[in-house]
Parts: C-alpha cells; sequence; structure tokens
C-alpha cells in the first residue's frame, strides 16, 4: 500500500511572522515526508479564502520540487476555470521539467461560492469551462506543433507551447469525483481519481465499485495506482483522546461547509449519492484511533482493493513519524522491504 | 559597483534530453553565480518563441528560491497583458514568501507580434491592459481588507490577495524603458528601471540625464540601486576572438529583429530616441574585450552614475568566473572587501 499526503501551508495576511513560519513548517514537514516513506504531496489551492491558504500551488511544488528528489508533486486541486488554460499548461509543465517528471496534475471545476464570487465567474459556466480548458492543456502538452484554438471562453492563434514536458504522453491528470454520475466519467476519460474524505467506508466502497464497473465498461485496464483514497488521519492513546477528536472533526467539517458552501461529496441537501453533514460524527470516514485500530481500518480499504491513501496533512510532523513507524510497516510488500 | 544577471534557460520542444539539461545548466549556472559574487538574476519571460525559452519564470525562480539563499530573483519582463492580474500578484507574492523577500518584479506591457497574436490581444491594448494590471498587483499587495474592482479588462468582487508579500509596502517594481518619454512615467511611476543591452554608452548617457530630470522633477530620491543598465559580455583574449564577438552580435540582434519585430529600444525605423540596427556594430553597447577593457568600460558608466549593471547570460559559467576573478575586483568597495 502507498501512502500520501494531502493539504497546504498557511499563510495569513495581517501575521507576517506567522506568514512565513507557516510556509517553512509545511516545507519542512513534506521534506521529511519524503524521507518517512510517503510517497506524495497533494496541495490544496484556494483563493481570496481569507485564511491563509496556498493560492499558487504550483510555484510551492517548485520550490518543494529543489528541496526533494522522490516524492510526487500533486495539486489536489487547480480549479481550471481560475486559470488561463495555456499559461496553467506552461506552469504546469515547468513543475514537471523541473522535478524531474513528478507532477500529478489534479483539476477541477471549482464549487466554491466565494471564489467564483471573486472572479465574477457564473457558476454554470464551471463545467463548459474546465472541459474547455482540459482539451486545451493536453493539446498544449501534446503539440509539438503550432495550433489554433477558437473556443467558448478561450481562443489563441498559432500557439506552441513549452517547455516540454518530462513524463510521456504527459503528466497524470487527476480529478476528484463524488457522484455515481461523475466518478463514472473521470474513468472514461482516463484521469486518476481522487475520492474525497468526507465519505464513509461504506459510500467509498460503493463509489470502488462504480469505479470497477466503469472502468470495465469502457475498457481501461484497473490499476491500483490511479485511485486514491483522502483520510483524514488522528492517532489516539486514550478514549478520552478519541472523543476530543471525534469532536473536533464534526466541527470543523461544518464549518468549512458553513464558510464555503457545498463541499465536495458534502452538501447540505444531503442527495442520495453524497453525503450529509451529520454524518461527520461517523468515525469511520476518518482514521481515528490507536494505530492498531488504524492498522485495521486500512487493511478493511485494502481489501475492497484501495492500494493507494492520502493522509490529510496533520497538525505537526510528530503524526506522521508515528504513522511511518507504526502503521506503515504493517503494509510494507516485500519489494519495499527489500529496498 | 553592483553586477547581476540577465537572461533564462531553454528547453526546447522534440529534443527532450537537451530539455531538462538546458533548465539543469542555467540552475547550476545561478547557483555558483551567487557564490561567485552576483547580486540578482533577472529572468526573460517569453510564450510560443518556439525556440524554448522560459514562459514561466515565476516557477523557475521558486525552484531558485530554494537552491539559493541571497541572489536576488527578478523577472525581465513579465509581460502583464497576458497574465489574469491577481493570479500574478498571488504568484508573486508567493515566490516572495518562499525566498525570503528576495523577488524583484519586472514587468512589460509587450512588444513581440507573436504573443499578442497568440493571445489574441491587439496590440493597442497593451498599454491599457499593463496600466490596469498594475494597480490591480499593488491593490492586491497592499490591501488587507478584502476589495472589489471593476476596470476595463477585469473585475473582482469581494477579493483578499494570499499569501501577503514580504518585502513592504511590497516587492520592488522594475520595467525597462528606452524612450525618454518612458524613462520619464517610470521616474514617475516609482518603479525602478531597466536600460536595455543595445543602446550605445552615448545613448544610455542621455537616458541616465532624463533619468535623473526626471526624478528632480518629481521629487523622487536618486537611489543608485534602483537604476540597472544590462549589458551583452564577451571576455576575449585575442584581436581575433575580438572580431568573431563583434560579428556574432551583430547576426544576433539582426535575427532577433527578424524573429520578434520591433525591440525594446531597437526599432527598425531607427526613431531618433531608439536605436538602428546597423548600430549593432558600433561595439561600446556591450562589454566585449579584454578583462582590462571591460573594466575601462565599466568604470566609464559608473562615472555617469551607473551602480548597477545586468550582464547578459553568456554561454557557460566559465565566463562569470573569470569575470568574478578579473574584473569585479575593480569595483570592490571597502564595504564589500571587510565581508
Amino acid at each position: 500500500m502507498r501512502f500520501g499526503l494531502f493539504g497546504g501551508a498557511v499563510a495569513k495576511r495581517g501575521d507576517e511572522t506567522a506568514d512565513s513560519q507557516g510556509y517553512r513548517k509545511f516545507i519542512d514537514l513534506v521534506v521529511e515526508a519524503e524521507s518517512l516513506g510517503f510517497h506524495s504531496i497533494f496541495l490544496v489551492e484556494h483563493h481570496f479564502s481569507g485564511s491563509g491558504q496556498v493560492s499558487s500551488s504550483l510555484n510551492l511544488l517548485s520550490y518543494l520540487a529543489a528541496r526533494t528528489s522522490a516524492i510526487r508533486l500533486g495539486t489536489a486541486v487547480t480549479v481550471l476555470p481560475w486559470h488561463n488554460p495555456v499559461l496553467i499548461a506552461e506552469q504546469a509543465a515547468t513543475v514537471d521539467l523541473l522535478s524531474g517528471g513528478r507532477l500529478d496534475f489534479g483539476v477541477g471545476k471549482g464549487y466554491r461560492d466565494i471564489e467564483f464570487e471573486g472572479f465574477r465567474i457564473p457558476k454554470e459556466e464551471g463545467l463548459p469551462r474546465y472541459e474547455e480548458s482540459v482539451d486545451l492543456i493536453r493539446k498544449s502538452w501534446l503539440s509539438d506543433e503550432r495550433f489554433d484554438h477558437d473556443g467558448r471562453f478561450w481562443s489563441f492563434r498559432n500557439i506552441v507551447v513549452e517547455p516540454p514536458v518530462v513524463q510521456k504522453p504527459h503528466p497524470p491528470l487527476w480529478s476528484a469525483a463524488g457522484t455515481d454520475e461523475s466518478i463514472a466519467r473521470v474513468a472514461k476519460s482516463g484521469f486518476n481519481i481522487l475520492l474525497d474524505h468526507f465519505a464513509t467506508d461504506a459510500r467509498t466502497r460503493e463509489r470502488l465499485k462504480v469505479w470497477r464497473d466503469a472502468c470495465a465498461e469502457t475498457g481501461r485496464p484497473l490499476r491500483a495506482e490511479e485511485l486514491a483514497v483522502a483520510r483524514g488521519l488522528t492517532i489516539t492513546r486514550t478514549e478520552e483522546e478519541y472523543e476530543d477528536a471525534i469532536r473536533a472533526r464534526v466541527e470543523r467539517s461544518a464549518k468549512m461547509a458553513e464558510d464555503y458552501g457545498a463541499l465536495p461529496g458534502l452538501r447540505r441537501d444531503a442527495q442520495p449519492e453524497t453525503f450529509a453533514v451529520q454524518d461527520m460524527s461517523n468515525p469511520d470516514s476518518a482514521l481515528i484511533g490507536t494505530p492498531d485500530r488504524i492498522v485495521e481500518r486500512l487493511q478493511r480499504l485494502q481489501s475492497w482493493g484501495v492500494e493507494y491513501v492520502l493522509i490529510l496533512l496533520p497538525g505537526g510532523v510528530e503524526t506522521l513519524r508515528e504513522f511511518s513507524r507504526e502503521i506503515m510497516p504493517a503494509f510494507e510488500t516485500q519489494a519495499d522491504a527489500a529496498q
């Protein structure tokens, strides 16, 4: 089984010392995570949050490319409707080049009201802008020849996009998906898939079945490394710590839903295929508990075919050390152990 | 006197091995330049050139931020009309944060026909787009409060731009300028100024006077570090090498003019305030010759008030080593020597 990280640094306005420390601390954590055996870091990107979330994930990944040598560098996700597709293709290609082919490019259509409002993009344009951008980014990466583009939202004339990507034919594209319909769409698109950390294991199991069926239907071979499940992590040592962790998780999720509207896989209107706020009290959608209990949880996911779990960045690096020491060994393959 | 570098890496499509080597070689050169005493690297950014020029300079600077600790990291220039001004403000702020406040943000309105055509932006919109962007970038960096923007080309609603910049009030803005009029405009704007490597020393001297007069008129104190003059460099040891270097320079400039139309400070129609192609055979607009001769050239610039020269990146690092060894010591101040 393979473990990655999912999260970001924080740098709030008006708290300047904390700012660079927030990034510094995050960078040190990723550098250590690489040596602890983590396979990837997927960076969250948001704009105008006011809470200091990373807004320019490809720049932070470029920095990390220089500080690391093996860990894969991902976005989760770059919201394409905010970006000029050709500029973002250039930027992503540059990260791929600088990192020696370690970019995992996660993309999305956006969901936060505050971002749609900020960029003055009507929410209903999210999907068509996303679709146009995906086509154009792929073409930018693949075409050695100059080309034109005349789309609904963008047009370009006589362009060739440099630098070339290192990974061929192009860096893996990842997409988050929560509903059965969107999971099937991702399977057909050839993208890799990110499953969120809000869904319970039961719902995750359903999603895995939808993914397998859709891959079979479209003739896509099942590759375990092309599907990652995100999970929160809190290692607890006592019953009291356990109760606190559950409570903190519920409060955090409720606040996010309040601040940003619908979350992916978590909607207030509780559509049958998604997930409702009250279910956050169900602990089995996160890795909370003693190391033994977390190993069991992961083994259960593994028994359903999950071989790649993204751990939500915990507060400090100590949790990652504990995870590496007490949990990872249970999932070492013979190939890993031989290295 | 202070010396920086000006140039970029190369990664052409269809020549994949050379690509990453081109960036790798450039990165190693910058890392060594820092230890040789160079003060800055200003990165050129271009799009769709087909010759593999850097298209995403802020990503490359983010990488360099991790590999260096003192050298200043500049763009020369980021052409603002190609970019969403808020996204570029976020990206530049991120580089400033990651580098511990080493960003020099050079901006321009664009001049290459192939880029205006590629982005489908009418050339006459270059200046108004530039002006709107500059205002919006400054506001993005300066405002701790949410704000709206309703401009001719862009609108945003209820945004706050993160992360905060490290340099206060904001990273230095640099602008290239060639004509008397544009030099005076830069002096008034509060920007620092880049003078190009096409103009002869005589024309550069005139420009310096225009700068001084405009600063005086606008009440701006003259600070030597706010004006940089770019210069090509070829250290030659024999008369034959000298002749070859002059010839190569003329050919290179003619080709650039042919490929990209007018160059800044170099126009085919030879306006009185600019510079005509045939003058490229005048060697005194570049630092060509023996180390002694180059020292003399630089002393002449210094006698006119120039205290900051950007060296066009030569082919290899050996030239920088020679420059550091044989030329820099003649300009060491007592403060430098004491370090």
